[in-house]
């Protein structure tokens, strides 16, 4: 995710923010998870920006990708060379307009940005979780986001909305949470990843444990496995981006050199692109997050839950707005066709949109201009509708 | 590559095959690199099929792909379950006729099927050269053959032919060395690699050196980097299959269970695939070839080597066949067709065939039915044309 360098007094954003905490599962009201086992407590890390209005009906919950984390917008710090992950589409007069809404985003469970994951510590054993931490799903997740919502005391969300796995979890809101969300965004995503999608999360996942380092997982207090992780963002550096856009950014510039000299410390501008995202990654992810949330996006499957795509849909309520990007190859336009004839063939109210977009996967989170008439207008017909 | 089960005596093929050694360079007479580096001594791998006719025009030589080797068809031993990697393509009334034509496959420099490559001994050491074995490109593995060639006593070839890396090599003969060549068969190739393509080789080629039993590239008589060099050919395969390929052959089938249990044993059939594809090539291959053979088909440009690809086919003489996979994202269709307007540009004679074929990249080694009377027709007509 390419942040943009600013200011928080810059005027452009929403300015200094507060990450919050939620705290459930210390009196016998663990989170049940997918597989049966009882998770507690469980921390939730969120952030929210606006003013939820007198009958609580403005309220958005905004689901994060797969590396993203509960600071959407603005600055934690007058320090901060740059803001949230969306702040481009999220603050006054935005795309997710705070002047209007009320915005909450949470950081996943399983993730390693505040909520309670395989590096937070087992009650059991005094200890980070490590590979203990259980298997989670998509449905977990958007379970404890539940929880959280009932403690903000808000009966029904305006909308769920997220790109990627941020928009499987807004499939799984407006399935199986259908009575608590007036709409669901869904942005760059998909209703199951494909073989190569569950490919390329498997590779990530094999060049973390066959770090030495990854110690199955016990690596905490010591030496992380970095090498392995930055491969692993590498490869999915690669899927996020397109051919295009790489060609358009990178070419085949040679980096650093007028003429190359043969050896292998010649490098492309690709490579050492590649191996800076790499690099940088290792700074603020956790490996065994990487690990358990690719796992979750494999096992998501609405088709294999419900019987079929068509089936999942039967009973929502929700309002969608569908959009993919012309040159994502990781969630390929077809997928949110899927999605779309499926809506469609339970006479459900969609919208849908194909953007045509150079940057590949990541569009959802570089293309504003087109993303953001849309999504207000979308928001704001589906306020309208409610009040 | 998909090596089909046979029996060397089952009639469908050209049966028992041996490779031969060619070794030059030990009399002052080595091979001079593009780099300016004289590599000393060479030797080359290869095999031959079919008979050499008296005039010597009837001479093809077929350029393997990156894990290739000399081994095209037939078997070595009797016990052999699987032939050579183009057993389909290359036999007796096969699209390479060996019942007319003279066929020649050698294992590039920088391999480690036999010829000269990083786990050679370096004369100066009497170790195996490792990384001081010079960075190599496509055009030296052409010099390289261009000796072989000489050493058989062929003045000119009727053809080269090969796909991916074969045929960048295809496409150096038939530039650099236009007068030695007829024509020139370019199947699932390039002219260069595309910002993702250097991309994927470089995110392998890290995963071998972040592997510690790399230990800068001297492994060889103690623990290989076999989890590098898995993970390296895991991400390799998934470029060389398609989308379309993957569903097909895997969709989201779980390996070996009714139900899952939401653990990390659990595998997608995708997955085990991959590993399974992974380890195996760790026994027949060598890391340190995967990085030099890799760099050369990043360096390969003959837009930058010749100014424009326009210019690079002036002075050709060679008839080109040219064909490409609908389903090859990784040298896709547009290159193909790059290939093909610069010659066009030039008035060349060019056939040009994009196969509607479902299995990516790897096409060109698994589809026969539709190259096998395209190739045959083509070599026919090149062949009568000179007698």
């Amino acid at each position: 995710m390419a942040r943009e360098k600013r200011r928080y007094d810059d005027n452009k954003g929403i300015g200094l923010v507060s990450p919050e905490d939620f705290t459930f599962g210390n009196n016998g009201d663990g989170l049940i998870l997918q597989s049966g086992k009882v998770l507690a407590p469980v921390n939730i890390r969120y952030e929210t920006y606006g003013e939820l209005n007198k009958d609580k009906s403005n309220a958005i919950l905004i689901l994060h990708a797969f590396s993203g984390d509960a600071h959407v917008a603005g600055f934690h710090n007058p320090d901060d060379s740059s803001p949230g992950w969306w702040d481009s589409m999220v603050g006054p007069g935005k795309a997710f307009d705070t002047n209007k809404y009320f915005i909450i985003c949470s950081n996943v469970i399983g993730g390693c940005q505040g909520s309670t994951g395989p590096s937070s510590l087992n009650p059991e054993t005094g200890k980070p979780y490590a590979m203990d931490f259980p298997v989670i799903t998509i449905d977990d997740m958007v379970n404890a986001q539940v929880r959280l919502i009932d403690y903000l005391g808000i009966d029904r969300l305006l909308a769920v909305a997220g790109g990627s796995m941020g928009g499987m979890q807004a499939l799984e809101w407006a399935t199986a949470h259908s009575e608590r969300v007036q709409s669901a965004l869904v942005l760059a995503s998909t209703s199951r990843l494909t073989a190569q999608g569950i490919a390329f999360d498997a590779v990530g996942r094999n060049a973390i444990m066959s770090d030495p380092n990854w110690n199955n997982g016990n690596y905490y207090g010591r030496a992380v496995p970095s090498r392995g992780l930055a491969i692993a963002r590498m490869i999915g550096h690669i899927t996020y981006l397109s051919d295009e856009s790489m060609h358009k950014k990178f070419g085949r510039r040679l980096q650093n050199k007028e003429n190359y000299e043969y050896d292998f410390n010649d490098q492309f501008s690709v490579e050492s692109y590649l191996e800076y995202q790499g690099d940088k990654f290792v700074e603020r992810f956790d490996a065994n997050t990487y690990i358990y949330l690719t796992k979750a996006m494999d096992y998501f499957d609405l088709s294999e839950k419900y019987g079929s795509l068509t089936y999942a849909f039967k009973k929502t309520n929700a309002r969608f707005l569908v959009v993919s990007f012309s040159t994502d190859w990781l969630y390929p336009p077809y997928q949110s066709k899927e999605i779309v004839f499926a809506l469609m063939k339970n006479s459900k109210d969609v919208t849908y949109v194909n953007i045509n977009c150079p940057y590949g996967h990541d569009s959802f989170l570089l293309e504003t201009e087109r993303q953001t008439p849309l999504i207000a207008s979308f928001l704001e017909s589906v306020y309208r509708s409610i009040r």
